[in-house]
């Protein structure tokens, strides 16, 4: 078993030292280590993972530790994962298939070290999906008016399952500013443009309108400003004046489904650091 | 030497038909024939070249010809090439050399089969690029307060030289909407950013302020409507956290210059149509 | 309903015009029409569509008349399809499911116009797979010293339901030289590279120890000459030392999904023309 | 100004901590550092970057004073690089220009940190190109029969240049065994294809004939080997049935200036490690 920390700080010289040697000084072997310096706002990122066999700290006492060793007089913000179990990830839908199936493929296949105890919709749809992979369904319906209702009924899910993140593969509804606040950095979402173009309803119908010669998608962490959140990945699809409104979904849907996959294996792999309303996201 | 037909038109059945009949009738071969229709407008689309070695209908007369028999009855708007001669382009920049250059060296390799006479700049800076190829350098400075003379003696420079296109290689000044009028579809601009996002000023700066995984360049056709016009040609490259402002320039100078050239390439060999603020780009 | 068209003949002037009025002289309204002229063997190759209702030939006297009228005296080569079912399609797997879900959900998506009756396999792991969408499952053992019988046994399951087209999904066994002329330009096959680099067994393996910086894959009709036949589709996607043969094979099978769909796609579609080795894939 | 050190050794515990703690005790702050373990030989490779204002040792003592109290003991196989001075660079060329154009554009853009004292050729027509860019040019012709005497002369060139790192830009004939020795991982070559796909001559052809959908370029360090050293970097541009001999050698034109380019700047940046035949190419 590893641990992993996630370091950003105020640059100031020996932070990599000061880091690697600690974890040295406590038996830890290095398996990972790589840093950032963003020259623009001077802040230094860190991600390390090591070998917690023969490393004298236990698993729970790292953070308290390395704060108080050396986290707290370098000003770092750190994180730090050394859990055994796969994550725990609730899939949020609403009609569209090929998000949640590519990412259930993804699963079983063992590339994504996660747990998916259950899938949460506004529509039934997909519930038929959702048993094919032995997962529980949840169907909560969201309307205008009972919305608060439904978020209460979706966190009493959540706490049931102990979901840990939320993937929004293709979920139509909005979620209120509170929920993402209390799940802050732990939503994913999918948007299917390539941000800040065509963000909003309708981004194909809008690509096609203007023309474009590529279309994208986005993978973000979800904040209050819809569509606005921290970029995770993104990618892109040729295409050209063949393509109506339909070819456009669907050479955009294998993109989505490309791009959340990254985004939920780089958030799993806890190579993410979110700084300043942007990402480092660590190779 | 070939005659190339570009062709929008009403969709009806027929059209393939009294097209390729009306070449065949008279005499030519042809070589290339791609067609459209774009469902959502009803609206049909074609390109076709033809030898005209044989053709019993002189290059001048072909158009007139071809309306007179064909076009007006099935209400088409058509567009006839057969000139022998490259296409005469000038090239307008600001300081950056990274498009001019690149644009001259595929002139020299036979890439691009125009004639570029001339170099139009409101600043002195890349003259010598100019002159290392021999070709003249017009310096004509643009203030807020002299723009309209400016622009005349623009066109003073153009007519003189026998400008049939011009290519805006990074050149950071607005045009007026008379003179854009008035160069309908006959201005190319490279915008250093996947468009719509991004538009005006400093857009790696936005970009990079925004944390996107890509950046990205269109070329397109000036309209009166800044960064708005049709778009000719789009492309990205992937970009991560590492990537300042500065590595995000020099990213995007190569997607520039691919762009811009795919672009120019596109509209010298005759291949776009527009319509409705779209292009149809003939493969 | 439409008719689909697709001609190979030597290069003389005329043919586009030839194909177009006779198809108008008999009443079909022409939807697409590509053609291209391979310029090095001065072959012709067309494909077009068109409306059959108000047509006065009935669909399967097309073939029939069209070459009497018009492709005999021209030389041509034609293929006439005007079914109105989904193409029939075999999906024969071994133990990797990638392939198989990810076509199966874009079955299932509308995105392929085919059916699936039938998944066949030399192993059983993949049966789930296949009832899971309700689809039957033959398992059919393939040793070296049963191989002939086991061929025998796969065509008759072919022959029992129908089967139009074969799709090797990662299928690890190779087929016999009168199996695959019997099933000529009817069994698309993915490999996992882009040939020809790596051919053979293990390409991820020989592909890591090259040190290369893309891997990709290939589909391509199969023929007597292992790897060797005319190319679909293909794909890339950039690796980097960080890559493990593990991480390899992750990051390619999201390439093998793709270029595999698009190759299907292609044929399903009746865009492909097969001539010298190489394919013409009309867009 | 910066010290950048390169490191591959055997794996071990600890190593990137006497790394940059023995950086940190001589007063050297670190901006860069990067490792990578590759499990399948249980080798370490580390790049690291500090900045030498305070630091206690001077540049020319920095290989053997690591050497002595940390590399020896733990087996790394080091280089360091602390030099002020641009990387002398000759570029080798026969007679296609857009390599050599391509590069030179990088270099008067300070894209690349390097000075280009001389351009080297078997054939007269690019010397109008090096003097426009004000750069030595030296035809040295090469025969089959006067290879070792133009060996010669060519060796002579780069001792009076003080060559330091030689680019095959397209150019067309093969070094010698002892050449290539003499100036191991230090001449860097673009191959037009994407090997190990098309080695030897006329690889568009080759393309072209196997009816490829991708065509690319690979830069790779020259051995012994022909077209079998160390890849740097490869890339790829989509082809279709569309495009002859012609086109393909066109795309792949910008693809070989990208490629090459990229693998320069990595060599310059002293950001690559060779090792049993593959690179680390840090990010």
């Amino acid at each position: 078993m590893t641990a992993i920390l996630l370091v950003s700080a105020p640059d100031r010289p020996g932070l990599v030292a000061a880091v690697s040697s600690w974890i040295g000084a406590h038996g830890g072997n290095i398996v990972q280590l790589e840093q950032h310096v963003d020259t623009s706002t001077r802040t230094f990122f860190l991600r390390t993972e090591w070998v917690l066999d023969g490393f004298d700290i236990a698993a729970h006492d790292i953070a308290a530790r390395f704060a108080a060793d050396v986290g707290d007089r370098l000003e770092m913000h750190t994180r730090v994962y050394a859990e055994g179990a796969p994550l725990r990830v609730a899939i949020f839908v609403s009609r569209q298939a090929h998000c949640l199936s590519d990412l259930l493929s993804r699963v079983e296949a063992g590339e994504l070290r996660v747990e998916v105890p259950v899938v949460v919709s506004n529509h039934r749809e997909l519930a038929d999906v959702a048993h094919r992979h032995r997962i529980n369904f949840e169907h909560i319906e969201v309307e205008a008016t009972t919305k608060a209702a439904a978020e209460a009924r979706q966190r009493r899910v959540l706490e049931q399952y102990g979901v840990e993140l939320i993937v929004l593969a293709r979920y139509m509804q909005v979620l209120s500013s509170e929920f993402v606040e209390d799940w802050s950095e732990r939503v994913i979402n999918i948007h299917h443009s390539f941000l800040p173009a065509f963000p909003g309803a309708r981004p194909y119908h809008q690509a096609h309108s203007r023309g474009v010669k590529l279309v994208g998608a986005t993978s973000h962490y979800v904040t209050a400003d819809l569509d606005e959140g921290p970029i995770l990945a993104q990618g892109v699809v040729p295409v050209s004046h063949r393509d109506g409104v339909a070819e456009l979904v669907r050479k955009g849907r294998d993109v989505e489904r490309l791009v959340l996959a990254d985004a939920v294996r780089a958030h799993v792999e806890r190579r993410v650091i979110v700084h300043d309303g942007r990402t480092v996201v660590f190779g």
